[in-house]
């Protein structure tokens, strides 16, 4: 398996990023992901109650279809709480977009990221497509992830190469992420590329243990996002067979989970203001559940991230009141805590409980002054 | 009803404070509260699966005995994460104190706050306690409640007096707190003392709905201590009539939650670098537990707290998006928020869910600089 830590867009893709003025700054704020050809999709999104109307356009568009053609995504507003009006700006951008590349507004996907409660521009979005479209390209991968930025720092993008048959699967993936990163997945819009011929069971398989393992296995600051969306596009482009199950299916999850997993490290790296990169593993616990829920209690914990910042002695403690806060099945006697040296970029904590067979992986970042700087910033 | 921000020991009781050396600071750190008479007594104490060693202790005492006659708390070390060798210090202290009261050691409680995971320094108690029961006085609860700070930085005292068959009966309560303030206690202990003779039950009664009010309604960074106690002692010595229900039992309820409430509220005002005091108010919810829920998903939020912290406009979302994350149940069309001016010291959010017609209220405050700063120092 051969994983590159830039994009290449598979067979029969193409990309653009280009700025819309949706952003103050200027930068670029409107990305366009398309596929030539009817892509298979699987999507998994936010489980917050207030849902951004991208998130409930699309939920509604993936209840009639499950093959698509382009995803048109927008960085500096979330389109979120901004009610029916929110969902018209959906359907307009779709309807432009259909009209641009000639497929069914049906087959299109949409997200946003930003300002919450605003309605989205949606007149410089009507008037920016036409330039969108006509700029596709294979290498406009890397201006559309650009575009999707908020307060990232740096780009995140994997691509993972193996082969099926003798054909090459390529499987590609770009991210946003950098503030609001918790469980169910937080601000964050993944967006995955593949020409692999799959069943749609065994990619919503894929997919799910895929994010559980990555996006839902990180956490900053323990806010879960109105706006989360991972799709998967799949567009049959490279002349596999079938992928359905067995070694080829095993393969392609394993490729996806690397990708995503990728993904979400890189977001974690880039949390806003983070000095530090920390891997939990939770042991020994009475059930998976219980070790991923110990696991997120020390990672969310403001004392605990605050004395990784510091490279804090105290960390042990702070260690163990969130473990016995987390409500994971525990005794005190039974509870072992480790960790690498604290004044390194990478630390790993390992959590035993001492109460049964399973475990967690999570990964965080600490709480630095520079994260309250950018998020008092942010308006 | 008269309301006090200083400390009136009720009749019967004497405090003192003093240095022991545990702090490396050389500030008091070991206070006393000692009753004249047995006090009956009633206790809350944190819900954390890891107990401090005071907790275990206090736990054990008081299922063979509701009368005790002193309370011994240190600042400095939490005595917690210290398995048996942490239960045999805090028996030691109770000895030592025994033997210089002239009480036994059955009615003694013991409380620390501090650093987790460090033996106490037993010795430089025992050595202390002698000068600590040899300055008891009535003025001495001002020096107690000095030796039991930690990062406070302003002394929480309140005192209520009312008439009970014309005797005046006082409640008197201290407290600490600063930071890991949240549901369930954090790091926060309130000693409160009463002349008024009062049923177990009662008092008992009294006591969790006045803590439900009010230490367990605020919320500084989320994370739970192991060490929060919450302890009344009623030694009868004002000479009133037993109070059971009814109409006294109303009135000593109201001045009990009314002398919590003032302590948790300045608990809040003094949380660790909070530059605002927030009163977070949600209604409509369908039970009083998405009331709380919702409301507890705002206030540790610490996107909102940044926002609070620099007053943004963006705070709609920020509050639009927690809710939603609470897991309360509730729609986005119905969801109605509202607040005072974010410039202010003060400010007041309204939360009103649409869904039903139970209520909760929070106090918290914001996310600062200078929160990150103490607590990445507190070594």
């Amino acid at each position: 398996m051969n994983l590159k830590r830039y994009a290449i867009l598979p067979l029969g893709f193409q990309a653009n990023g280009i700025t819309a003025g949706i952003k103050k700054s200027g930068k670029a704020d409107l990305a366009l992901f398309y596929s030539e050809l009817p892509a298979l999709t699987s999507c998994r999104f936010t489980t917050n109650k207030i849902l951004a109307a991208p998130v409930q356009f699309d939920k509604l568009r993936l209840k009639k279809n499950k093959s698509f053609r382009a995803i048109i995504a927008n960085s500096g507003n979330a389109n979120c709480f901004t009610g029916e009006a929110g969902l018209k700006d959906c359907l307009k951008s779709a309807q432009i977009l259909s009209q641009c590349l000639g497929v069914s507004k049906d087959e299109i996907l949409v997200a946003s990221t930003g300002i919450i409660g605003k309605r989205l521009p949606i007149e410089k979005i009507v008037k920016a497509v036409p330039e969108l479209v006509s700029g596709l390209s294979l290498k406009g991968i890397d201006k559309a992830e650009a575009a999707i930025r908020t307060t990232d720092t740096f780009a995140k993008k994997v691509s993972v190469r193996f082969a099926i048959d003798k054909k090459t699967v390529t499987i590609c993936g770009v991210a946003k992420g950098a503030g609001m990163i918790a469980p169910d997945m937080a601000t964050l819009l993944a967006f995955i590329f593949t020409d692999a011929k799959i069943a749609q069971k065994a990619m919503d398989k894929a997919l799910t243990k895929a994010v559980d393992d990555s996006f839902n296995s990180i956490t900053v600051d323990g806010c879960m996002s109105t706006n989360d969306s991972v799709m998967l596009l799949a567009n049959k482009a490279c002349g596999n067979s079938l992928i359905k199950d067995g070694a080829d299916f095993n393969l392609f999850r394993k490729a996806l989970s690397i990708v995503c997993l990728e993904l979400a490290k890189m977001i974690v790296r880039d949390a806003e203001g983070a000095s530090k990169f920390i891997e939990i593993n939770v042991g020994g616990a009475k059930s998976a559940k219980d070790a991923k829920k110990a696991a997120f209690s020390i990672a969310n914990s403001a004392l605990f991230k605050t004395a990784m910042f510091a490279s804090s002695k105290n960390i042990l403690g702070r260690i163990a009141a969130s473990v016995g806060a987390s409500g994971a099945d525990l005794e005190e006697k039974n509870l072992k805590i480790r960790y690498t040296p604290l004044h390194k970029k990478d630390v790993i904590i390992n959590v035993s409980i001492g109460k049964g067979k399973s475990n967690a992986v999570i990964f965080t970042s600490d709480l630095t002054y520079k994260y309250v700087k950018i998020n008092a910033a942010y308006n």
